[in-house]
């Protein structure tokens, strides 16, 4: 079977800067947008033209700058909004206009206080009016893990009449499990004419922790696109996050799904935008976070001591990570112990390794993690007392 | 069709415990090991007793203080091991003894060098080694994600024989899909004789950003209990997070599967267990996130506003968090600008809406946030400046 490719559509500079305390200046967001276009990154969503001059800036100096990639500008299924996003992507070599409108009942009725007639035909309008602008049209069926399938497929099927390149199907509350979510996307490609001539987007929440999962299942069912965010940054509990998904298809050939990101390059990218924005990555974040991989149960230890492969699935080096630590706390065993000793300069017997854990063990067991120099401490300890005991 | 429990088997003290950082003295252990029970944690994995003496006398004290709970206490298939956890539990209530070893080819081969006879050999023994101390005995098959499930089977099929009363299947590289760790579940229902008599459980590891959607898949196909921890913390990139579980079982209902703990304690527990353990939990985590329930682009902002339910799938107070809020950034519009105004005392017009939205985006573009201090001197410009045009 051929491999087909997924392509990665980042919204860093979009979903990721819309959060409090995460807003950047145009010189920062030039400098990520760079990095994101460096690392392979598919299609840069550069920001939401319309919202503020300073995100419109932002959009067209973007738009100067990235060699490679698409660059996209978000709008409302709003007159303005596609002009204003037009014209701040103008110097784009390869431009995308990304509208959309809400199509769940709760969009429909509680924030459009309006009619699904007339939701189809402010969609249609978008689309056509983006095209006279440019070639490539995403369009986004707002709220459409919440949407049933059947006006769903209707209003996909209408929105690749009008000259959609791209159906993005958002879960935007966080609402979806992954079964449902595939599930969705499976429907789609069966019940929408012409959906082969155009590309399946995921645009995930991570309101319950399933925002990765929910993408996967997408592209396992057809989808060829993910949007995503570095860090699973943005609105309220983030969105998919960009370095899982390109892990998970690495580590999972059998899928035959691959992107074109340079994966070594994740772990400074991750670095660069929690950094600019001062969105700190939890040390037990997947692939990026500080413990990613990091050892200390003397279980795992002594098993990546013996084999890395026993408790790790992703080499370090594969994320841009140098190498796995060990490190040593009370919940690390005698291996562990013996390999860094040994690292500092003590070859010790297997006598010697019992004496000194003991007293390794009532040391880590008021101190959070054993240090190289505590080692030293502790061997020098072990050594004057077992003296004492001889004289 | 009536709804069935699963059990929810909390890890924080253990497998959250073991990281780097983690550390915790045996009174902050006593009070988390309180609170969880207060919570209705059905089993509390209080720590590794052989592990170190510090750890062995908080799974004693735990076993005392706790009153709903089982108390259970990990060990390797290693009698000493077993021996000393049973000591540790003497004083609980309900205890349980965890034993296993591993099951898949790496583990056999590269960590334990040894075999599969020799394996189930070791297993069947450590199972009706801790018989003899306790009643509720949990099995682990250690990277059973990575176990080819015939063998499994097998495994699985001895420790029950031996009398184990739980299955633990730990995906412990944090491996596995969650359709592949689901089928795996699912194999095991199918091909385990005696499976029926005992509780399936799913413990795993977040490398790929996959662990509670891989525990909700296992669930879904049988599993009826989960281990997990607080803030997902735990080994590497950690383990399922207990507060993700338990909102998607409420949230989705139609899976007809529930869990007995008390969600508006979550946010609490979440900032006790950071707090403790000087783990930082990142704005953008699920359901305890600061984030979780803020919204800030422009769109969102005015659908909440409208109704809640257009962008919230959950109600804030039921995890315990007091109101969604509504921030002001550059991507706000005037909906929130207006909504905030007015609860700061300005009942604005629509022309006057309009004068000081630019004025705010102005400032807005500069600033990441705006807070009711800078909306009163936005206003208060305005209004100069309007009587100066006047004048």
């Amino acid at each position: 079977m051929n491999r087909e490719k997924v392509q990665i559509f980042d919204t860093t500079l979009r979903d990721g800067e819309q959060v409090p305390g995460c807003k950047l200046d145009t010189n920062q967001k030039l400098l990520i947008a760079n990095r994101l276009d460096e690392m392979g990154v598919d299609i840069i969503e550069a920001g939401f033209p319309v919202s503020s001059p300073g995100d419109f800036l932002s959009v067209t100096e973007i738009s100067r700058i990235v060699k490679n990639a698409t660059v996209c500008g978000l709008t409302r299924a709003v007159k303005n909004d596609i002009d204003v996003a037009a014209q701040a992507l103008r110097y784009a070599k390869k431009p995308r206009i990304h509208t959309g409108i809400g199509t769940s009942e709760s969009h429909i009725v509680h924030k459009l206080n309006t009619t699904r007639e007339d939701v189809i035909t402010r969609a249609k309008y978008a689309i056509s009016h983006a095209k006279s602008y440019v070639e490539d049209v995403e369009f986004y069926a707002e709220d459409a893990g919440r949407t049933d399938n059947e006006f769903l497929a209707r209003v996909c099927e209408e929105a690749i009449k009008s000259g959609a390149t791209v159906l993005n199907i958002p879960d935007t509350t966080g609402y979806c499990l992954p079964e449902e979510y595939g599930a969705k996307i499976k429907y789609l490609r069966e019940n929408v004419k012409g959906i082969e001539n155009v590309v399946l987007s995921c645009h995930c929440h991570n309101d319950l922790g399933m925002a990765t999962a929910n993408s996967i299942s997408g592209a396992i069912n057809g989808a060829r696109q993910i949007e995503c965010t570095i860090n699973g940054i943005g609105e309220r509990a983030g969105n998919t996050a960009l370095e899982e998904v390109v892990m998970i298809f690495k580590q999972h050939p059998y899928l035959n799904l691959y992107t074109d990101i340079d994966s070594k390059q994740l772990n400074e990218m991750s670095r660069l935008v929690s950094e600019s924005m001062g969105m700190i990555v939890q040390p037990n974040k997947a692939i990026v976070g500080a413990n990613a991989f990091a050892h200390s149960s003397g279980i795992h230890q002594d098993g990546v001591i013996k084999n890395r492969a026993t408790y790790e699935i992703m080499d370090p080096l594969d994320v841009g990570v140098n190498e796995s630590s060990i490190v040593l706390t009370a919940r690390s065993g005698r291996a562990a112990l013996a390999y860094r000793a040994k690292k500092v300069g003590y070859e010790l017997s297997k006598v010697q390794l019992d004496a000194v854990y003991v007293e390794f063990l009532k040391f880590a067991d008021i101190k959070k993690e054993v240090l190289d120099d505590d080692i030293h401490q502790i061997i020098e300890v072990c050594k004057v007392y077992s003296e004492l005991i001889r004289n």
